[in-house]
């Protein structure tokens, strides 16, 4: 099967190209072809605004633009390749998947686990192939997808991939089209999924030249970033087709297995077929034809759980979306923070609510926002959400970066972990928490327009301006706040670092399998909160097997009275995050326990316990 | 039961007044009371930005107005009464309803025959006391509900009702709110029901202070009238309690049956439970607080059925819609005009389609909107549907205010009046069709700010500029514009316009009593259509009855053959509207019909036959 996009440059073989592109109110289209020989060629118009011309005598390698009416000249808004970067000419590459084997079958949803990675910073090297040498370290950890922060050919070579201008164009710096194929089969080979960030919400700053070829925009709406992509106005067809095939271009031609679409929420569209749904439409449509479902994973700030809903109940069908209320919820309750959005959050109530609903704010009035927020989830299947204890934008969105590491102690850590990975829904881990790495994740960006790297600078520093007490604001523009961003990976195997690891493993491990926690129907979970202590009692069970665990999220140890653990019959320890193994402080809970008895419980521990008999 | 609003004036009683009013950001809200004697009384802060007072002495009639930080003085936007205008004091009236018997038991949805009037134009009086004089006229045409253009009170007196600046205050030029409680309880005296036009969506561009009060607006989304109305932003709770209360105002406390909602496409609103929904659910709430359903009934260019499906679908849960499909598929049909919106209709095969399935255009392209337009609507039930072959817009809006007598022969109006009273959705007729009134019903206004008065004439120029060669655009601000819009009652019982009247009637009578016309559901109904011929054949069929129709649109007789007819078994024909009776030219259609037999169909007539033994 072919599943090149309908636009861009096809190469066909034998020296053969399709150009195809969308500029419905231009009155000529040309190609110009540097190489080999200097070439300018009318495009033929087509219906709706498309225009194409085929051509012969090509090499994979050559450079082009579009000329617009004769006098503006671009490159390919539908790129597959920018080898020189943003501003330079698109390159004609070979995409075809000849002779290739695919065996891969995928996994199912419900068994991913993301590990969050951000190309440039994951290594140092910053490239695709430098990833692939890190995966045994990911598939020994038991991740079971890797989330590719986005690779849409941004402005010079540091940038986190928000500010894509060319959606089809793997980025030239981390290895482009040819690198990001051989990292997804390295994946495959692994047994691992690769889950891709795409933004559809917005375009970068620089470099991207849509606004020459159509009505990519749209003057309806107001977003943080400006004017709105034009999903419901006259002519959006066009837009929407580059989107709808931009997703099946990395599915189908990169055999990607998920998309993370960043904040649908700046998809402002009120059309009676949104976007999102036919988004989710084809690509239902292309798991059906290659024999193997792909997900969609909404990044979104609507608590609207339409989103996430069956097309039969008018929901716009993708398959998950992340849970930033889990995140707060814990986040407020282990740090204490409470101002911005974690206003909203700090009680334990809040952890146990969402862990058993999925939002927190379901409808309730948020005093951050000043309104009422979003609606029932409740009665949707655990997989819909997809829960991290950090993730880029939560680390990375602060003044300095911190991780967690650099918040909480070692211990909570663990704590945080266990309420991740042992929840029922879709674990997510940033690249690094796993070893608790301590280097920050800043914002850093590579603008070549004096201007905007100023406006950068600016906008961060008034993003920022009540934080200045803590110290200088990052400069996203330097070199170093990128460097100062990579892991340090000559830490990760020693000491605490390799206990954490280690604990992180086990947890991955126990979560594949017990059966009460492969269970991931909410139905069959049970969470109380004792607001007081901080601490937190969750019960699973499934199918005659039944867990319990008790999180303290106090910072001292804790008496814990019968009636506060409330459980019945005989139960057998199977983890203690206090234990010396995880390097802790020692374990206090009884191996084994039963009805009536007194426990102690660690400062910022957790302990888990099986059924015996069960 | 109590249903007064929790903002504006409650006169309680004995002289008790309490005052309440949203402005979330003020520092001081005062209450200045002009009569019996002056009185300036601070206002108490409550939480969420309301501020209130409980007053004595204060009479019913006594003008007061709200002190705003001790700078600036307002009407209340939630006045019940404005004597002197949209920039005069407001007034304190007593809604209370003791006393009161209520023995109306309203009507089922599926029985409404809805009949639009515009208050100002209907009577030479142009008073709600006035219409009730005309309600006799209305009930012996058969139509169950009036339907009344907006009557919040809007600047001067000549307005369509959506410039509406006091969403509370019935227009004091047309008799304020007694007037049209008066009015109301002489319907359901006669057993009609009463909908009003409600415009939730802009408020008047003269009179409305409410920006001066709190953030009833957002800068998020660009509507045709400006700044949107602020339903989904901070603070939107105080913003939607001021439109929710209204709804309830006017359906408790004036026992009002029905609210239109004016153009639903412009409320801009992404919240996850959105503003449209939770009205729908405290309008449910009433009616079964007070044993009588009330409906809401949708104008919308979304053709989004998402609007009116059910909450347990994900659906907005209002009642009903316009389908303006449904107006263009018949006006293009029958004029043959092709501009504008009419560009996307003109063929019978839309007719036939949106008679079975509410929308035509349900997800695929519009050359006049350049884009994909709509969803499904087909599993609808037929009341989700308001029909119409005029209605104030389609007539105001064109620049000569045309209505269609004037654009189609006397028997092309019949077949209109047919093809809308004997379809499966609700009929609305347009105050005057039913006897063939020829006044236009022109676009007026009445504003004093002599800008504003020049920014309309200039606007409605700029609209029509490529009509000018129909002659001068009427100019919106003359008092001729407006006074020759009324309709010309005394032709109404004459010659033609009596026959005319006459078969509406018989028509509305044969949608009463005609068990497969009384059937609503669109799966018992056949619509076929022979486009070449511009001849429609409906078959309607319910509990063993059974009709079938044949519709000329052709402005020539015509001949059909037994298989264009298609029937089987005999039939009694039992309305002609070639038939002298209605003013025609003679019927040419056979009383009898049986299989295989040809028959001769007037031009632009139509034929209704019974089956005989059914």
């Amino acid at each position: 099967m072919n599943f090149l996009p309908d636009i861009g440059a096809a190469y066909l073989g034998d020296g053969k190209v399709g150009f195809r592109v969308w500029a419905p109110f231009r009155r000529s289209m040309q190609i110009r072809l540097a190489a080999p020989e200097e070439r300018l060629v009318a495009m033929d118009r087509e219906e709706r605004g498309y225009w194409s011309i085929a051509l012969e005598n090509v090499r994979p390698g050559s450079r082009y633009t579009i000329v617009l009416d004769e006098k503006i000249e671009r490159p390919d808004p539908a790129s597959f390749s920018q080898p020189e970067g943003v501003h330079r000419p698109s390159e004609v590459i070979d995409l075809r998947l000849a002779g290739r084997e695919r065996t891969w079958g995928g996994i199912a949803l419900e068994d991913y686990i993301f590990y969050e990675l951000h190309v440039g910073t994951f290594t140092t090297k910053g490239t695709f192939e430098a990833v692939i040498e890190k995966l045994d370290h990911i598939s020994l950890l038991g991740a079971t997808s890797i989330e590719i922060m986005p690779v849409a050919q941004f402005p010079g070579a540091r940038n986190w991939g928000y500010d894509g201008a060319y959606p089809y164009a793997a980025q030239n710096s981390y290895g482009g089209a040819a690198g990001l194929r051989r990292l997804v089969d390295a994946c495959h080979e692994r047994g691992m999924a690769v889950t891709l960030d795409v933004v559809y919400n917005h375009l970068g700053p620089e470099g991207a030249y849509l606004r020459d070829f159509g009505p990519y925009f749209t003057r309806s709406y107001i977003t943080p970033w400006g004017e709105a992509i034009n999903f419901d106005d006259a002519y959006n067809d066009g837009v929407r087709n580059f989107f709808i095939q931009n997703a099946l271009f990395w599915l189908g031609v990169f055999d990607i297995d998920a998309l993370r679409l960043d904040a649908v929420h700046a998809i402002y569209d009120r059309s009676a077929v949104p976007f999102l749904a036919q988004l989710s439409e084809s690509v239902r449509e292309l798991g059906e034809k290659t024999g193997r479902p792909r997900y969609l994973i909404a990044e979104s700030d609507l608590n609207d759980s339409r989103i996430i809903r069956p097309k039969k109940h008018w929901g716009y069908g993708l398959d998950s979306q992340w849970s930033d209320d889990f995140h707060h919820s814990l986040h407020a309750l282990l740090t204490g923070e409470r101002g911005g959005y974690y206003t909203d959050f700090g009680r334990l109530a809040d952890l146990t609510t969402v862990l058993g609903e999925g939002y927190l704010y379901s409808g309730r009035y948020s005093k951050f926002r000043k309104r009422n927020h979003g609606n029932r989830s409740a009665d949707l299947e655990s997989k819909k959400f997809v829960v991290a204890s950090q993730n880029h934008d939560q680390v990375g969105n602060r003044m300095l970066g911190e991780r967690l590491s650099t918040l909480v102690s070692f211990e909570a850590l663990k704590v945080c972990a266990a309420t991740v990975l042992l929840s029922p829904y879709l674990p997510l881990l940033f690249m690094g928490e796993e070893y608790g790495e301590q280097a920050p994740f800043l914002y850093f960006v590579d603008h070549t327009d004096p201007e905007l790297r100023e406006a950068v600078r600016k906008g961060r520093r008034e993003e920022f301006k009540e934080f200045l007490w803590e110290g200088e604001v990052p400069d996203p523009d330097s070199r170093e706040t990128f460097l100062s961003s990579r892991l340090n990976w000559s830490r990760a195997g020693e000491g605490r670092s390799r206990a954490l690891f280690d604990f992180y493993r086990r947890l991955i491990q126990l979560r594949r399998v017990e059966p009460a926690l492969g269970n991931r129907e909410r139905g069959d979970m049970e969470v109380r909160g004792l607001e007081e202590k901080q601490v937190m009692v969750v019960r699973r069970k499934s199918a005659g097997y039944e867990l319990f665990s008790l999180y303290n999220f106090f910072e001292e140890d804790q008496v814990l009275e019968p009636s506060e653990i409330g459980i019945r019959g005989g139960w057998q320890k199977i983890l203690d995050s206090a234990d010396a193994q995880w390097a802790g402080p020692g374990a206090t809970l009884p191996e084994r326990l039963e009805k009536g008895r007194i426990v102690t419980i660690r400062a910022s521990s957790l302990g888990l316990y099986r059924k015996i008999g069960g």
